[in-house]
Parts: structure tokens; sequence; C-alpha cells
């Protein structure tokens, strides 16, 4: 029987299992694939505090360094379902069943992809993050390419960035959440938008240098010097069906200001709760987690 | 006219500094004191994560040099006031009246006062800062006093420096915020702790010479060389008064999953906001009310 069970090792995931460790809990943290999180596949990472600029595959490492040292168990195994019904509760992975008294669901997201072939020109030229990568185009030019809000948010985003924004959509509009992002859509000064554009591949070799697409029929080359895919996210929620832990209409993990879900003890930290996808907002949704889970198992 | 105002540099607000720079806006911070905040007080710290082990004068500095890489424009005057009832917002130092847009409110806690008259010995062997004035008590006898965290952190941080550590506390027992802490004492080798010893008056004329206490009923004299009072804090929100901004009974302010006050455009982080006084979760902070200040500044 475990105190927490930490599902991901991603920043949030390892940040509560360090304060897990240090509060002297019996803790449990389950991975499917890579200790350290989705950080790692970032080009640089500019903008997690006390570090000015540090390789986001060399930050998951200290992310998981940092965990390792304060003993942190991290299991790779996939949870396939959990139940919270009644206590104890119980993780399911593929492998097996763990009792715990408390969960933490750090699962996160994953990009909704354009399967082009994108996959290698990651941390190359092409990124699936506005708020993360910007900044390395400042003065450069970027597509972006998508269909929604998370494409027409990202070129806003890029305005004062990027020389020169080309948004790209296979639609033949902009489907927002509110309307006046299309005004201030419109407002962007070095804007260039391509409607009905189907996109064919990645241009480039080592390093992605624009987009081939094809718009009423023509094939047309787009150069540029980095490319945003915004299509949004996925949350890793799936394993979560049926559990009675309350989603929102998009799949997110819904959440009190102290990470707590619907559930008493059940906990859901970092992306996976929706809002700022943010390494620095994850490691602070872990502490608070984390702290709130020790507070209330010396009070039981 | 600034884009948003952030008051207080310490993690909380470098991090929001951070974000505001990267994001474009026009941005100014300002800080009473040092730039980097009380952490630089804090002796080693080991639960922010990325860094096992590091000083908290050097994660300061840390957090310092990376708003200042991105052009942070840090001033050092203090906020007396804040006028928020319409907009533009205005912030009143004790040397300029400053416009914005936005504000972001991250003036931290200071130390809670013992009251027995011990003002007249500060720096004169009374501190409230173990880790600023812990080595003028090489190999001296010091007294802690205090009831949580904050005082076992002081018998912790001054054992490796202090002959002696004489803890005192009015209650029968420590809370602490990690159960790892009241093993980290127990190990303490050069300690002894005094239970339910409420504190009368400092000894001494010129100089601090000890504490005295009654403890059931009994008067004692314990002598030291200096002492340590390690209370806890009181969040820096004085200058909020009349402004219209909720804060809770203890003077904390009130803020939503978003970091966002009662009031439009205001937002507050780390300390400040009560809850966990960790640097992860002020920085999560941080990014979270910028990143949502953004997000509200570019769609309007």
């Amino acid at each position: 029987m475990y105190d927490t069970i930490i599902i991901g090792a991603g920043p949030g995931g390892l940040t509560a299992g360090i304060y897990a460790m240090r509060g002297k809990l019996k803790a449990l943290c389950i991975e499917k694939e890579n200790a350290g999180g989705r950080i790692a596949e970032a080009g640089l990472v500019e903008n997690y505090p006390g570090f000015v600029s540090i390789r986001g595959y060399e930050l998951a490492q200290k992310f998981k360094e940092h965990a390792e040292h304060f003993k942190l168990p991290i299991i790779y195994e996939e949870v396939i379902k959990i139940d919270v019904k009644e206590k104890p509760y119980k993780v399911i992975t593929n492998k097996n069943t763990y009792e715990t008294k408390t969960i933490v669901i750090a699962t996160g997201t994953r990009p909704k992809t354009l399967n082009i072939g994108e996959d290698k020109f990651i941390g190359k030229g092409v990124s699936y993050c506005t708020m993360c990568d910007a900044f390395f185009y400042l003065n450069k030019d970027v597509i972006v390419y998508g269909r929604d809000t998370s494409a027409v948010m990202s070129a806003i985003n890029l305005k004062d960035i990027a020389r020169k924004i080309i948004l790209i959509t296979d639609k033949s509009e902009f489907k927002v959440a509110e309307p006046i992002m299309l005004d201030k859509l419109n407002e962007i000064k070095n804007l260039e938008v391509i409607y009905n554009a189907k996109p064919i591949e990645i241009l480039g070799k080592e390093k992605a240098e624009g987009l081939k697409i094809e718009v009423n029929g023509e094939i047309k080359e787009v150069k540029a010097d980095g490319i945003f895919i915004s299509l949004g996210h996925i949350p890793n929620t799936e394993f979560l069906k049926d559990s009675g832990i309350e989603l929102d209409k998009r799949g997110y993990i819904k959440t009190d200001e102290n990470c707590k879900t619907n559930i008493d003890g059940v906990y859901a930290v970092g992306d996976v709760r929706g809002g700022v996808m943010q390494v620095a907002k994850a490691v602070g949704d872990g502490c608070i987690a984390m702290a709130n889970i020790i507070k209330n198992l010396k009070n039981l």
C-alpha cells in the first residue's frame, strides 16, 4: 500500500515525487515512456527560471536526477485504468495493480500532429509550442499551420517577435473561440494567410526550411525559418474513462486551486489539467499538490 | 504607460518578468530591497527542481540574472499605494507614480517579531535571518526561538556553524511542512530543545546575552551568544489597504486558480497569496499570472 502514486514522470510528476520523498511518504512514480517528460523534446528552454538557456533534454535529465537523488522509485509501466470508487485506490497498469491512499495524475498532453513526417524536424525548425519556442525566431520568418483558436493565438503571439508570419490552413476560414480573435488577426501587419492549403511535406534536410503545400491543385513551396504546428493538444486522459474523475469537454482534468480533482486524494498537475502549458507551471503544480497531500495525510 | 508592473523581485516576480519580456510587453519591476528576494536568506535549497542542492543566495542570483538576460527593467523604490479603482491603474512609490494596464503583486512576506523588546538588539545578538547572520556565531552558542518549519530549518542551518544550538518553543512540539525535517533535527548532535517555554525578555545590556524564559511556572535564564527568532512570516500587503483588493483574515491576497485577484488585471503570485511557501510554487504562479496577462492584453 502506497501513500501516493504519481502517474507520469514529467516536470510536474517528478516535482511531486521530490516533495513526496522529502515528506517521507511511501511513493511510487509510474511512467510509460521516458522520465523527464516531453520537455526533453524541446530545443532550448529559456523560460524555466534559474536556467537562462538549457537544452530540453538536459533539463529533463536534471529533473530526473533530482528525483533520483531523493530515491523516488520510478517504474516503467503503462497505466491503463484507475479505480477511485473506494479506498484504497487502485492503479492498474499493463503489468500490475497497485494500491494507494492518494494519486497524482501528471500524464500531460500530446500535440495533434500533421503526420507528414514532421517528427524528424522537432527541435530543428518545427515546434508544437509557440510560447516555448517563439523567441528563437526573433526577426525571422515563420509558418504557423492550423485550423482554429490554437493557430490564431500562435500567430498573435508571434506578431511582435517574428519578422513575417505565414499562417496556413487547409480550411477556408478559422474557427475561433471568440470572434474578436479574428479582428486581432486581421490587425497583424506582418501576416500573410494561405487558405485551402493541403500540407504535403516539410522542406529541408537537417533543418526545416519551409512547407510544401497544395493550393487549388497547384503545388507551392513556402520558405520559412521555422514552422509552428498549432493544431492543439490532446490530454492523456483516456485511461480515466469511467473513473468518475471530472474532465472538461476537451478531456482535461478539472481541478481546484490546490490541483485537487473532484475525488478526495486525487490530484492533477501540469498540462493534463489544461491552462498554461509550461514547465514552470507544472513544477509549481507538483509542489502545491504534494504539499497538500502531505498535509492531509498527516492530519488524517 | 506600462503593459504590466510587477511589484517585488523575488522568484515569483522575476518569473512574471521573464514571461513579460519574452511576451514583448512594456514591463517594469519595482523592488524595495534586493532583487532575488528572501530566498537569498535561505541556507541550502534542495527542493527547487533542477538544482539538487544550491545556496539560496546563488539561486536568487540566478533568477535575477535570468530576468536581466531578457532585459527586465528593475527599479529600486518602495510601493506605498496602488490605485486600481479605474484604468489606467496607478502604482505609487516613495518617489514616483507609474501608470499601467495590469499589475502583478509579488511582495512576499516578512518575519514575525517576538515583541519582547528584541528590536533594540537587532544586529547586536538578535537576528531574524539565520542565513544572513549564522556565520557571526561560528563555534558559539545560539538560541533559536520558534514554533514550526522556520525554527526547525534555522536549527538545521546552524548545526555545522554554531557550537551549541538551544531550540526553544512555547509549544509542546514543532509543526513542520515536511516530516524529513524532524529527522534532520533529531540527527543534530549539538542540539538542546526546550519545550513549553514562554519568552520573557532578552538578557544583556549593550548586546544580547541570552533569553529569560518561563517553563512550568519557573523562570530560567538561558545564556547564549546569539538569538535567532524564527516565528514565520507576515504578508507584505499593508500598501493594499483601501485598494479594494480582497485579502484573507491573515492579510494574504485572495486569488483564483489563475492567480487573479478580485480586480480585473491585478494578479498576486508567490508567498503573498498564502498557501505553500516554496520557490517552485512562486515560479509556477509567476508563469501562470503573466501567461494570463499576455493572453488577455492581446485579445482585447
